[in-house]
């Protein structure tokens, strides 16, 4: 006889590039963001959670005439008898939705409109390692003000959410910069070809990489870099590319120092001087709220890539060093950036309508905690009632009711209670710290055993036969003292 | 000179049927979801936040090899060089990620494996009012356990958890019944013809609608509804409908009554006796934990749907009475809905685990919660402190830097400040309890203006003009007293 031919059993995984998150690592995250949103809510900022998806028209990356327009997001076409339904996307960002909620809701809202958003954004993006295509963002914005007061209120709060997350002040610093400084560096140079002004534009950005010596090979004749490979320069003379290096090396330890150094590289370009007026702005902003240079300095090397920012520019970095995957010490680096741009909404109304905002890495944030131990990778599993007795199900519920009034997170062992072992190792995948036994003789005489699996394991480690028999991390106390010597044990490991 | 041709303005508008939610209804919800969640870690229950992507294979609803297999949910191919790309898709439920999530990571998950679960799900439906095609789901699982202690629990949990949210005892009843009952009672009729069963299986689940004779009407003869169509019966005698009427009416007072009732309309049918075993054993489990029938209570007419679930199933409905869209009164109904559900795991590793778990519906309880008034739909705004002079920002943002440091939400006016009604206007939109004024006559005294705009639109709402022009609503109070007087003035205001 033939056999009947199955479907194949689906394969039970993530989609590549996707990923799932369990108990700590959602809980590590939630918490966090819980810490930011108290800053962002106690700085007037209102939440919003806008749709996840949005029309590709409203993203604006796209345009719904091409045949398959999900380069770079995840888009499908709206399902329409004519086949001219509109292209709806994954939000790539928590950006551009803002523009089209401000641009939708503006007469709803006031302004200037302070949001803050959190939530998953999506790449249709090759995955990699540590590369998602799913992950979270957090932004908070201003829309609706053009003063230099918004910009200096983002910075101050970003400096407020990471000491209140559990970066210390020292731990920490926010770099300022401001792109008409930038733009009037490259007007006082005369730089008028594009493709020169591009590859200036390109050699900045990598100043953080090769430093002040490796930008002045890069806009002269060229370098050798670290693969041996020569890569080609500029062609700017010392003297034509002196403006460039002023500018990036500008930075003194106070604020005011820095701008002299920046007048001198701007030399008689307006929009230059405009920039330091804005940022001479920001500053005295900032000094008046307390805000120093040692936790927010003006830093003209920031640059925050080459398109979209039409003013100030912000980036926040750690400072303390950790060591890479080859055992090396390195600066955790940057977390955080964001800046003015001005453009958002005019695509949507036709008028342009200032605004300004951050992006925290969350994931980079997180991994940063972890780093300083600030946050736990392993949080302490539930009490375990394990089941002696099938039969007596019912009074190990009545022990973890108690234990749960009394805030206590526990649970009673819901797999075969049949091997007592399988309940133990149970207990140890859940890292709870402590377990609770009553078999018939316990019952009878109207006690609870306790366990200490934390003690317990340290004793495994360490002691010998003779300290192990004697179990002191096992102890009898009366079935209506559960509750407090539970309690008494939770608060000894802490 | 022809004119260019301009791209149209894309519209600022969400896809059909998707939405955004602001400020307070952000923060409502997540304190809502919140409380609940802090309920399920007690229980011991794990977070997981599994991707909003899956592939359609794994979703297990569509076929990859139809055309568009988007019919339901939101679907699209991966690119790919050969067309040969996985179909992706949102999912549509937390049930079917648990499900592949469990059986991917098996391996490493304790078992039973107890998570909970709370995020957006996408639908790709028809929108109506009040229909959305994205919307929260909230649910607790637990996996690997036949245990009547594993359904038990979950009741137990739902109880605790509408207490948590702000649902007093009494205002809700859990409901429990149990499908081997039903099929017990279908199997005690001897009701073989496929047809003829699901007919009475649908005419069961109208019960809540049409109540006990609109059910004997269309087990018989049939039914004029109150539209004046007449809906054919199933044709059974009122002898052969009896045992559906004698279970569906089985409830009573207390469990053990119910019981008995149960076992006179299940006859002698194994599958029933089975089911009513099942049923004894929750609800002793539930007394012994002091979960009595005034909090959950065996009901036979709880039916949840036809498929899928295969013993237990459970329901929380709220008991109060609200006014429906016409002003009739009515009872708010069910909120939140589970059950047993044994072939969770099998599509994928061919291996039948047991799962019971439960939804809750967060919109449906969100708005109950609002209407008991337990919700504020409106919440308080932050201090605002306005700009009289625009040179002195930096003196403003001292003062909301103070009184944030207090804990106190306040946050500068940032738009034009030229027109100080608009600054008004803008604490009035932000509802602002407390509007903070200094101008130069003011910063030269050493003073600043407080107004209490909570009393203030008390007064213009009720007030005389020489009670309005004495302004009792604005103090003028030492500079160094900013943060105490507005302190007062929150505390006062509750």
């Amino acid at each position: 006889m033939a056999k009947t031919k199955k479907a194949p059993r689906p394969r039970a995984d993530t989609p590549k590039g996707f990923r799932d998150y369990f108990g700590t690592e959602v809980d590590a995250r939630k918490s966090m963001l819980d810490q930011i949103a108290a800053v962002y809510h106690r700085y007037g900022f209102d939440a919003l959670e806008s749709s996840a998806v949005e029309t590709v028209e409203a993203l604006g990356k796209f345009l719904p005439d091409i045949d398959r327009p999900n380069e770079g997001v995840f888009a499908w076409q709206e399902d329409d008898a004519g086949g001219k339904g509109d292209w709806l996307a994954l939000r790539y960002d928590l950006t551009a939705p803002l523009a089209r909620v401000y641009a939708q809701h503006r007469n709803d809202l006031p302004t200037p409109y302070r949001r803050y958003a959190m939530g998953p954004v999506w790449r249709n993006e090759k995955p990699g390692p540590g590369r998602f295509r799913q992950f979270y963002q957090c932004d908070a914005d201003t829309v609706g003000s053009a003063s230099m007061a918004a910009d200096a209120e983002i910075c101050a709060m970003l400096a407020d959410t990471l000491e209140a997350v559990g970066i210390p002040r020292g731990d920490y610093v926010i770099r300022i910069n401001n792109r008409k400084v930038l733009n009037g560096v490259l007007e006082t140079m005369g730089l008028t070809d594009e493709t020169r002004r591009d590859a200036v534009l390109r050699t900045i950005d990598k100043f953080d990489k090769v430093g002040e010596a490796g930008v002045r090979e890069l806009l002269g004749k060229g370098r050798l870099d670290a693969s041996g490979a020569y890569i080609d320069g500029v062609g700017l003379s010392d003297a034509e590319a002196a403006p460039v290096l002023n500018f990036l090396t500008a930075r003194r330890a106070d604020n005011a120092a820095t701008l002299l150094q920046l007048m001198v590289a701007v030399g008689d370009s307006a929009k230059g001087a405009e920039g330091i007026a804005e940022l001479q702005e920001m500053s005295r902003l900032l000094a008046a709220q307390g805000y120093d240079e040692d936790r927010i300095i003006i830093d003209p090397s920031v640059v925050r890539g080459l398109g979209y920012y039409t003013g100030p520019v912000f980036e926040a970095e750690l400072t303390f060093d950790i060591l890479d995957e080859k055992g090396r010490k390195r600066q955790f680096g940057s977390v955080a950036g964001g800046g003015r741009y001005d453009d958002l909404v005019k695509r949507f109304t036709g008028q342009s309508v200032p605004a300004t905002g951050i992006s925290i890495g969350v994931d980079r944030l997180l991994a940063a905690l972890m780093a300083k131990g600030r946050m736990q990778g392993v949080a302490r599993g539930p009490v375990i009632v394990t089941v002696m007795d099938r039969d007596r199900m019912g009074d190990y519920q009545a022990m973890v009711a108690e234990l749960r009034s009394a805030g206590i997170r526990a649970e009673v062992y819901l797999g075969n209670p049949k091997n007592f072992g399988n309940q133990l190792k149970y207990a140890d995948k859940r890292h709870s710290p402590v377990a609770v036994i009553q078999g018939t003789d316990e019952a009878a005489r109207g006690v609870v055993q306790i366990k200490d699996l934390v003690l317990g394991a340290k004793i495994a480690e360490s002691a010998s036969l003779e300290e192990w028999k004697s179990q002191p991390a096992q102890r009898e106390v009366a079935r209506a003292d559960l509750v407090d010597e539970v309690t008494r044990l939770l608060s000894q490991d802490g």
